[in-house]
C-alpha cells in the first residue's frame, strides 16, 4: 500500500488505473480507523480492482466549539489496519493541500441538511459535501462506500452525486456494532468506563421503536415516544434529537408509508452519540438504495 | 450534428469519444447564439476532436423580476448555426431533465459572487455554479470555453474548477465585438434601434479606463470615475456599478498591481448591458490565463 499526500498524484495513481480498465472504489474517512471503516474497505476490496481510502479530519465540517483539535488520531495505526486489510492506495492530505490560499467554492443541500445533525450543526454538511465531491473528483471511482450510522450524511451525498451527475455509485453499508450494540465510532474514546457501559440504551430505545414499526406500528410520533422514553430513563442521556423522516427528502412524516428513517443524537457525558434504523414498510428493516 | 436532450444519452455520447482517445471540447451556452458563442466554437473545434455545444437557458440563474421568461430564444436557428460550424453534438435538455423533482444540491463561491454582477443578482452566480458543474460531469470535456464578456463568470467559474479538483481547462477567450465596439450579447436584441447606436458608449467609457492604465495610470478611483464620466453623458445610461477588481479575488483594489479587471454594468433601456477590460501591468491588456 502506498501513502500519497499530494491531490495531483492521488489523482495520476487512480486515473493510470481507469486507463487500464481497473475498478476504483474510495472509502473516505476520518481516520482513527474501526472495525466499521474496515468493513467498508472490505465490501470495496470485494466489488472493485483497486481499492483507495483517504483519511483526512477535514476542518470545514466542524463548527465552531466543536471538536477539530480533540478529534482522536493515530495516522500509523491507521495506515497499519488499512495495510493489513489490502487497500491499494492511502490519501493523507494536509489541510492546504485540499484547502489553497484562496479556496472558495462550496457545496451543499440545504434542504436535507436542515433538520436532525444538521439543526445543531450548522455547515457540517456542507463541509461534508464539498471535500467528499473534492475526494470524489481527486479518485474518481466507480464505487464509493459510507456507513449508514451517519445516515443523514449518506443521503445527502447520494443526492449531490445524482444531482450533479456524477458518474459514482454511492454504497450504503450497515452500521457495525460493538458486542453489547453501541454503533462503532471514533468519539467513541470521548466515553468514560461508566459512560460506555451506558452507551447501549441509544441502540435499544431505535430499536423500541423498529419493533413498533416491526410489529405493525405505522403511527410516527408514537414511534419517537418509544425513542425517548427509553432515553429518558437514564438520566445521564441528553437527548438532542429524535426525528423520524422519509429518506428521500429528510422531512418529518407523521405516518411510515415510504422508507422512513428514525435517528437519533444525544449527548452522553463528553460524547454525542448518534444512531438510527432505516424501516421500508415494503419489505421490514432493510438498506437503502444506493444509487 | 446531433442533438441529444437526455443527459444520459449525453454522458454516453462523450465517454464514448473519451474512451476511444478522442478529446472533448464543451461550449455551454444559454442559447441565441451570436458570433461571440461562435467563436467560442470555433476554438473548441481547433483544439479538440470533438466539439459538444449546450443550450440551456438556465432557471436557476435568473433571480425574481429578471428576464427569464422574456431571454431570446431560437433553438431551429441555434441548431442550423452550430450544425454549420461542425459541432459534433447538441445538447438541449429541458429543465425538468436538468432539475428532477427533489434536486436539492447548490454550488457556489460565495466570496466571489458579492461583487459586481452578483451584488445585483443574488443568486445568479450559485445558479451559473451549479448548471456549469453538472454540464461539466455530463460531457466531461478536457476544455471548457467561455467568453470574457462575462468575467465575474469566468474567474469563478475558473476558481470553482480548481476548488473542486475537476479535470478540465475552463479557457477564457476574448469578447467578440460589433463594428462599432458593443459586445455581442444575446440580450442586446432588447436595445431600441436608437438605443442600439447609443450602445457602443459603455465600450467607449472602459475604453477610456483603459487607455489611463496603458499610459502608466495606476491609480483604479481614477480609472474608474472615467468609466463613470463618460457613461454620464448619455442621460439614457444609468450605471449599475463600475467596478476595478484584481482578477484572482475578485475584491475591490485602489491601484492596479497586478491583473485588474475593470468591469460595468449600465441599464440602457430594457437592456442591461455589461462589459469590461482586464489590464495586467506586466503586459499590457491581454487575456487572463486559464487554468
Amino acid at each position: 500500500m502506498e501513502t500519497v499526500t499530494s491531490a495531483r498524484e492521488m489523482k495520476a495513481r487512480c486515473r493510470a488505473w481507469r486507463a487500464q480498465g481497473l475498478s476504483v472504489g474510495l472509502v473516505p474517512t476520518m481516520g482513527y480507523l474501526h472495525r466499521g471503516h474496515g468493513s467498508l474497505v472490505e465490501r470495496s476490496l470485494a466489488e472493485n480492482s483497486r481499492t483507495a481510502v483517504s483519511v483526512f479530519v477535514n476542518p470545514s465540517q466542524f463548527g465552531p466549539g466543536e471538536d477539530l483539535e480533540a478529534y482522536p488520531r493515530d495516522p500509523a495505526r491507521d495506515s497499519a489496519f488499512l495495510k493489513a486489510l489490502g487497500a491499494n492506495v492511502l490519501f493523507m492530505p494536509k489541510a492546504a493541500e485540499m484547502y489553497p490560499p484562496g479556496f472558495s467554492t462550496l457545496v451543499e443541500a440545504p434542504a436535507l441538511a436542515a433538520r436532525l445533525c444538521g439543526a445543531s450543526r450548522p455547515g457540517h454538511f456542507r463541509g461534508v459535501c464539498t471535500v467528499v465531491l473534492k475526494l470524489l473528483n481527486i479518485a474518481a471511482p466507480d464505487r464509493a462506500y459510507f456507513g449508514l450510522k451517519d445516515a443523514q450524511q449518506f443521503f445527502i451525498l447520494r443526492r449531490m452525486a445524482r444531482d450533479l451527475d456524477l458518474d459514482v455509485a454511492m454504497v450504503p453499508c450497515p452500521t457495525v456494532r460493538e458486542d453489547d450494540g453501541l454503533a462503532m465510532s471514533s468519539r467513541n474514546s470521548y466515553l468514560t468506563p461508566d459512560e460506555r457501559r451506558a452507551a447501549p440504551l441509544l441502540r435499544r430505545a431505535l430499536l423500541a421503536a423498529e419493533g413498533y414499526l416491526q410489529g405493525g406500528g405505522r403511527d410516527l410520533e408514537k414511534a419517537r415516544a418509544l425513542v425517548l422514553e427509553t432515553l429518558a430513563s437514564d438520566p445521564r442521556f441528553e437527548a438532542e434529537y429524535v426525528e423520524a423522516v422519509s429518506t428521500c427528502d429528510l422531512q418529518p412524516a407523521a405516518e411510515a408509508c415510504g422508507e422512513t428513517l428514525i435517528a437519533a443524537a444525544a449527548r452522553l457525558g463528553r460524547a454525542r452519540l448518534i444512531d438510527n434504523v432505516i424501516f421500508d414498510p415494503a419489505g421490514g428493516a432493510r438498506r437503502p438504495a444506493g444509487r
